[in-house]
């Protein structure tokens, strides 16, 4: 079978995922990569990421670093075998829905209702592997086009049951989560509606499908020279349906927008129809537009089954860079003068001396020594820089080559001022794709008794370090305050910067070796550290999205009437409440 | 009286705006500029625009080429005194107004009523200066704040009347139009609400209120330091409410974005409280976005009272320039080569051959003929290009020095490669301020039996020919099915670019002495062109929304489905149906 073509449009077929690109089922990522113990050291397990089969032995003595607390490769917090709440007793739900789909669409093995009852916010992932997760989707579906998606929902609006739209499962808002749910849970998997529809070369627009893949979107295009060049860190398992629900960013954002500037429209499917566009336009004012609304929707108006987006032709040059700065201060005037250009580099990331040391911790041992100590000497000695303050720019460019050869002088000579000096291709590619391999991280050390998580905000250039200051003063004050042993990890990047600011992204983690209650301390960690953020002037979230994690915080950012608003307006749309799930505090009208 | 200061923020005065900045009451523009007639030809009597205090005698001749029919400075169709209803009798309405806002803010004048009564949509020019405009506004309220806002909001809802928020009346949808309505009519001025609340240096953002006009805005800003680049065809009038009210688009968009780039949040008033967000961040994923429902919205939200907006430093430089090509195929070539660029000129603007010779025809008897023979040898003989069919793009630049001069580089390299060349800095200047120009022809030539009028569309680069071209047969054949003298003006500009389409701007025009009824034939003629613009894959409308004008063919851009929800949407917020005054085909639930 090959792709279709008619006078105009292509009709790529569906693509063929291959059987080893399965997801973990409790964990983040592909089920053929992991890090895991080795040697007494730590190793990558994958052939996809850059130190996939080496053995990685800085890795032990950064942990200690980090959180002030030996890594011991033999003291592993066992997993215990996963934990759900039986389904509730619904056999009319469960046979209108095989009526409509077969029973090949309709699951309801513990596996998949597992799966699908989580995404991978620190607190689900704690919950999976060592505790319960109690309520979990008591069916999971798999409609095939938006007259099945229809039948789903008159099937649970009848049996008054909670609809959960799935695509990649990567939310880390908890906006899977269904722990309170007591009505019969339907998690509807837009897994089998993956597909690029067509591809429209003359309008230079896709319509794709909500449960269509990042990276399986990227390779299909890219095989009729174009691309979207949305690359939010998730892009291995996310979708576009999931993009739109959360207002998701992508690390290229600079060259081709966040996923407001992507999608054109966005079909919305509900009991009573489908709202989408019968026309699209590079850009129009056609009055009130739904589309807009289900950005940041979260799964509460509709199921969002599939998405027209702008097409870009493939660059005529892709090219990595990196820049190290003598010091935080200088990399992020940097990054505040390039922000102000009519155009900066694709992808441009700042991390600090924590974080790049970090990166360097997952340099495999193959790595000669003498490299290392060569480009010591160089940063030390040439250029004066002191390694325990320097920090990281990595840098993607993307276009003509002319244009970016214009862009990469003028960011030389920006960084130069700064005292910033070029550190070459290959550390910028290392950098940008070190994000890829840091969630499998996570979900590793939390078996070695190490805690980790990230969070993101948004803030003005001119309190970036107020932000980042009153972070790690919370951070450290609430670890201590816990009596906890060793010292909390904390670490932060610039991931994407925008003309009035820039959105900053956490890493953090701890020990939790003999806590009571890790999740509690967790949680208690994490709302200082948000109420510290909102204090010192950042947004709620970036690109994460409120889901239930954030949702008690929503009142510190919108006007109670605009909460109020929000709730009408969901309402209004989705009147039986099958999407009201408590995102967003938004609950059925009782 | 100056402006405030705290440790942070910078808190401006109100705008003093000069006397003579009064608008015209009926026609377009300020009320010191106009077209006449004076010594047998045309002058353009204003000090404020290029050509202002000259004879323009290549226009007379330009507008016989154009419609076939000589101008006679002598044959004017004289305007009647313009003719409204007079206000419905609603003594408590009116009342409880004046209670509210006491008797300065609120006018049943009728030439303010006549004002607020229409926009600027040809049929409505032609009712006002030609027939009657009927049905108006039966009382005007000036509010000053949010509380004023919802005052008159609650007043109107307890009279059962309708509220028409009014910003710079220069809507071209008939959004403002109420002839049909037979409730009581509260238009709602936003003139009194016309501040920079404050700028804040740090965040680099400021938050404008609904009335402010654009041309006010920038003055007012400058002063700082900075600047907001949304610069519509309509700047001098238009204000911060309308632009998001119409989901408008600016010149320099390239650079600045389009309204849903440029602002961040935006204040809605109704009658249970005001939406908005309470922490503005340069970017967030906070949900369900009423900002974002704003946009589109056409006075049917509630009341946009205030915006905070993404502010930029004053650019290093600002230059303009211009490019000349042999054909309209080769400057469209050069346009969507650009628009695949990272960054394009801040505007870029193509005109075809007749627009061209239409800016040439504007210039003042001051130009020595020497000069015009001159270029006209370098164009035929040093370059070969046709006079006849070339066609000219206008360029303006704004950012550092050192970008713009390699984007200036690239530029000129692009032009070449479609046999363009530069025409310099300021043909570039003049071609980019025609547009403010042309608003006062069309109702200057209107009253010397010369119809014209204006839309847009967008469209996929692929496409741009093919809509053109529908568009040239549509008129020209329902024009000549009417039997008309002369012949049709059609001409054509690219005004905006995407990286997927652009932006196609439209003048047409005729001759309609001794045609019986000129409006029934001019809406014949639009409709026409409408549907061979859908028919041909363009959109109902680019930026100048839908209105009432536009309302007929929403259903050919979209599902029916997603038309109900706009309804249900709107209604969930406006329960009352105090907005519902029939934009977009929204009247309040019967």
């Amino acid at each position: 079978m090959s792709d279709r073509y008619d006078d105009k449009r292509i009709y790529p077929q569906a693509p063929s995922i291959p059987a080893r690109d399965q997801q973990h089922a409790r964990m983040w990522g592909f089920r053929d990569s992991a890090f895991v113990v080795r040697e007494g050291t730590i190793a990558l397990e994958s052939d996809r990421y850059s130190s996939g089969g080496h053995l990685l032995p800085d890795f032990p003595p950064f942990v200690e670093r980090a959180v002030g607390v030996p890594f011991d490769a033999g003291d592993r917090h066992e997993p215990v075998a996963p934990v759900i709440d039986p389904p509730l007793s619904s056999k009319s739900l469960v046979a209108a829905l095989v009526a409509a789909l077969g029973e090949e669409g309709v699951s309801q093995e513990s596996d998949v209702r597992l799966r699908h009852g989580h995404g991978h916010h620190l607190e689900e992932i704690y919950q999976v592997l060592f505790e319960k997760l109690g309520r979990v989707p008591d069916v999971v579906v798999f409609p095939r086009d938006d007259e099945q998606v229809r039948a789903v929902l008159n099937a649970a609006a009848e049996a008054g049951a909670l609809v959960v739209p799935y695509g990649g499962g990567t939310c880390v808002s908890m906006a899977l989560s269904c722990a309170e749910e007591s009505r019969a849970i339907v998690s509807l998997d837009m897994a089998e509606m993956n597909r690029i529809e067509w591809i429209d070369p003359v309008e230079r627009t896709a319509c794709i499908q909500g449960g269509a893949v990042g990276r399986v979107i990227e390779e299909q295009l890219r095989e009729h020279g174009f691309m979207l060049g949305h690359e939010p860190d998730s892009i291995e398992f996310s979708t576009m349906g999931g993009w739109v629900a959360t207002a998701a960013s992508g690390m290229k954002k600079n060259r081709y927008g966040n996923i407001e500037d992507v999608v054109l429209d966005v079909t919305v499917v509900t009991r009573s129809g489908v709202s989408e566009q019968t026309r699209i336009a590079p850009r129009s004012s056609h009055g009130f537009s739904l589309a807009r609304l289900a950005i940041g929707s979260e799964g509460m108006l509709g199921v969002i089954t599939r998405a027209v987006v702008k097409l870009h032709r493939l660059p005529e040059v892709q090219r990595y860079g990196s820049l190290v700065f003598p010091s935080w201060d200088k990399g992020l005037a940097f990054m505040e003068e390039i922000s102000s250009w009519q155009s900066a580099p694709a992808s441009v990331r700042l991390v600090d001396n924590m974080q790049f040391l970090f990166g360097r911790a997952l340099k495999p041992s193959t790595t000669p020594a003498i490299v290392s100590a060569i480009q010591k000497l160089v940063v030390e000695k040439i250029h004066g820089i002191d390694v325990e303050k320097m920090v990281a720019c990595t840098l993607v460019y993307e276009g003509d080559d002319d244009e970016q050869r214009d862009l990469e002088r003028r960011i030389t000579r920006a960084a130069k001022k700064q005292g910033g000096f070029g550190a070459g291709g290959s550390a910028g590619k290392d950098g940008y794709n070190l994000t890829f391999g840091i969630a499998y991280i996570r979900d590793f050390l939390l078996q070695y008794w190490t805690l980790g998580d990230s969070f993101e905000t948004s803030v003005p250039w001119g309190k970036v370090n107020d932000v980042i200051a009153a972070v790690k003063e919370s951070i450290t004050s609430t670890h201590r305050s816990h009596g906890l042993a060793g010292h909390a990890f904390i670490t932060a990047r610039v991931s994407q910067v925008y003309a009035t600011g820039c959105c900053i992204y956490f890493y953090i983690g701890f020990h939790y070796k003999g806590v009571a209650d890790p999740m509690a301390v967790f949680r208690d960690i994490e709302h200082h550290a948000r109420l510290a953020i909102l204090d010192a002037g950042g947004a709620l979230s970036h690109h994460h999205g409120i889901g239930k994690v954030r949702a008690p915080y929503l009142e510190r950012v919108k006007s109670s009437e605009a909460l109020r608003w929000a709730k009408e307006a969901q309402r209004a749309i989705d009147p039986d409440g099958i999407f009201a799930s408590g995102n967003q505090g938004i609950l059925p009208r009782s």
